[in-house]
């Protein structure tokens, strides 16, 4: 499931039929794509990388096997030498990206592949899909913990997320942006990512009283206990969670919290801390849970919720109020007959990309914090710090995945680092990405040759 | 990848831990849960079942095996007893479901389960995950082809689907809601859905001239070649166009479209239109793409676009305006010492359940068109077909699962007895759902009964 073995047919058509037609008429040309966002979501200040990981065990396991290729030879549009070709196909181009847990804006690259052009077309689909789901899942997911001014926070999205692989990279994702844990178990194991549950409604009403379930629950775990207090009337629930916690902690246990879904999360809140520190129970933590997001989570603190962790579940495991990245896949250079690249770029109008081989520079100022980023050409002398490193070197993997708590260290330096007007909720202020010198020339000639071209 | 196997760890902790408690306190328990959607998001105002072949196979194939096992046994959770039990688990309860590509509406049940509550609770997870995503995304699709107006209409999403199975299950649901066909090639060979494509504006620029690029494509693909002409200069690119036709209908073959995917389409599709005629080229068509959803198609063939073919991408593959649904799983009966069931029901506010177990029953005029739908009880004879069937029994599949052709000739029947005015792109009608005389009676006695009781 981690390696990504068996998705080769996971790509449009066209990229397909395209390759036959580079197999025919350019099989020896080398091309540069760089994979960006064209602009960020409303409510988007910044985005944070994830899913190289999955890209770079999926470029080097990519075969197409004999049931795919049956499968294509059967649309009758292949020839028989372009399906010998895919048959020994494997990617042997190189890959620059930025880390998992870097922090990048609208236009940067945040991969670049420079291959046999027929490779690059290839692999598009999937590295798309990939970079689209798992940056936009941690680009919510850092929004939430930014939000959460350093309480605890759950992914609890697996029923809501828009399928199974999206369930587990949403935990993954937000794992990487600062969630504490997940309650889908299969991405726990997976990752190794902490999983962490309380207990349903219907377990509750599965029980003649609501305090024969809290006793069911508490004596299975008496330690791992949270109990869920909302479900016929709140009061009572929290009372009945007293008691619970009383008699836990006469058999030397400690109830380890409650749960609110639904109601005045800010007034139960603060009723059921009360009602629990008078009963010696204190260290009993409250969780909240049911359609929290940044926005709602901003406001139960800025009204003083006594909330120690938060559930999030839905809005941010579909990034609900931008369920999707503006992500494209663009070439940049192309080789000539000699093998010589030459930057290229699309005219169309709004759509106008940046051509040439890119490297995105990022200046600091003394105390590592981000001051603004050069969007320049890679041969260019630009101070700053490069983003873009190498990841496969002609098909090998040259760089060493890090583990997801490195990641998740390396994401939490670089929020940290990033200026805090970026990280409200609603933010005013626009990151700066500079056109370098070299690059806005490389583009003006270009314009002006391409537009005489054609 | 549809048998569904591997995926018993796809579910939140807490399933497992009341399972444990339902192990060891209500072993013999059986339980009624109902999925239903308990809000259609704004602008539905209709869903369109799908899932249910998912479900019928991960329920079928559900099984814990060793390395799963072991990784719950290393969460310091679970008894010994309990992972033996898990050793050996079988789904085997009842399902009842709505065949996919039924019409249902909010509060209705789609799918209903009868097991032991142990069992009951394990699959929650996934059935959720699978309606959620699967039902949204035909449901969105559906409102597509109604815009469309009996134009083709294709999936070109997966490079912004929320992950791989999103992006499969997208080809799949909305086939079934009408779609032509998709340009996910996996798609198409799990599912057998026609797939299709065109080129890329990276393919363009792959050449030094535009006319280069459409030659190329063109002797490639000789009789399937869609040529993408707004890479540089849309109406240099449309005359481009017509040469290669021409070039084709001399050779006795035929260009068989265009595609716009950026500026002004009306306009531009006009014009290609007539240049095309005048060409003699009438049989060439015109295809529209770019962040096309049913709002935009709407409008662009009221405004007399000469569009004869969408290619619909993210805003489908994301239901980008509804991303989730407001699903959910309510345990709505239980049997008591004597196994005998007993309805129970949620009381907290805003969020109160319907006990006991249900049917939907649709009541059709003369004509066979939708006129009003009774939510009742099971047992209560009211007239109208039950949208509720029998597909697990005892573990067993008993139903037998149709052909993504059939579900798309069902979806296609249904969809045509709705009535018009819900199939709008802006709806103003509601639905008519009622509450059966029965089941209002049941939840008032049941609703004074719980709150005596607690």
């Amino acid at each position: 499931m981690k390696d990504n073995k068996g998705l080769a047919l996971l790509l449009d058509l066209y990229e397909l039929t395209m390759a036959q037609c580079y197999f025919h008429y350019k099989k020896d040309a080398w091309a540069t794509f760089d994979l960006f966002v064209r602009t960020l979501p409303q409510s988007r200040s910044y985005l944070m990388a994830a899913g190289l990981e999955d890209i770079a065990n999926y470029v080097r396991n990519l075969r197409f096997n004999y049931e795919e290729i049956s499968y294509l030879r059967k649309q009758n549009l292949f020839s028989r030498d372009f399906m010998e070709y895919l048959k020994k196909f494997r990617f042997k181009g190189d890959i620059w990206a930025m880390p998992e847990g870097e922090i990048f804006f609208a236009d940067e690259p945040v991969l670049r592949v420079t291959a046999a052009v027929i490779e690059a077309q290839i692999i598009e689909s999937f590295l798309l899909n990939t970079i689209n789901l798992q940056t936009m899942i941690a680009s919510k997911a850092v929004r939430v913990i930014s939000a959460s001014a350093g309480k605890g926070v759950y992914d609890f999205s697996l029923r809501r997320t828009q399928g199974s692989d999206a369930a587990i990279k949403a935990a993954r994702s937000s794992y990487i942006a600062g969630f504490n844990g997940t309650s889908n178990v299969l991405a726990g194991k997976l990752y190794r990512i902490p999983i962490a549950g309380t207990m349903a409604h219907s377990f509750v009403m599965a029980f003649k009283q609501e305090l024969d379930s809290f006793l069911a629950y508490s004596s299975t775990f008496p330690d791992k206990t949270i109990l869920l207090v909302d479900t016929y009337n709140t009061k009572k629930g929290i009372e009945n969670a007293v008691k619970i916690g009383r008699y836990l902690k006469e058999k030397g246990c400690r109830l380890l919290g409650i749960r609110l879904d639904s109601g005045d999360i800010v007034a139960w809140s603060k009723l059921a801390r009360r009602m629990l520190d008078r009963a010696s129970l204190s260290f009993v933590k409250i969780f909240a849970s049911g359609n929290l997001d940044e926005f709602r989570i901003r406001e139960l603190l800025r009204l003083g919720a006594k909330v120690d962790n938060f559930g999030v579940g839905t809005h941010m495991g579909t990034s609900i109020d931008a369920p999707c990245l503006d992500v494209i896949y663009k070439i940049s250079e192309i080789t000539d007959e000699n093998g010589k690249f030459l930057p290229t770029m699309k005219l169309s109008k709004a759509k106008v990309t940046y051509p040439g081989r890119k490297q995105v520079f990022r200046i600091l100022d003394k105390r590592q914090r981000f001051v603004k980023d050069v969007l320049g050409l890679e041969k260019e002398r630009i101070k700053g710090r490069p983003l873009l490193i190498k990841v496969i070197d002609k098909g090998k993997l040259v760089y060493k995945l890090p583990t997801l708590n490195k990641i998740r260290d390396f994401a939490r330096v670089n929020l940290a680092r990033l200026p805090a007007a970026l990280k409200e909720v609603y933010p005013k202020y626009k990151y700066p990405v500079v056109i370098s010198k070299g690059l806005r020339k490389l583009r003006r000639n270009l314009s002006y040759q391409l537009e005489r071209r054609q």
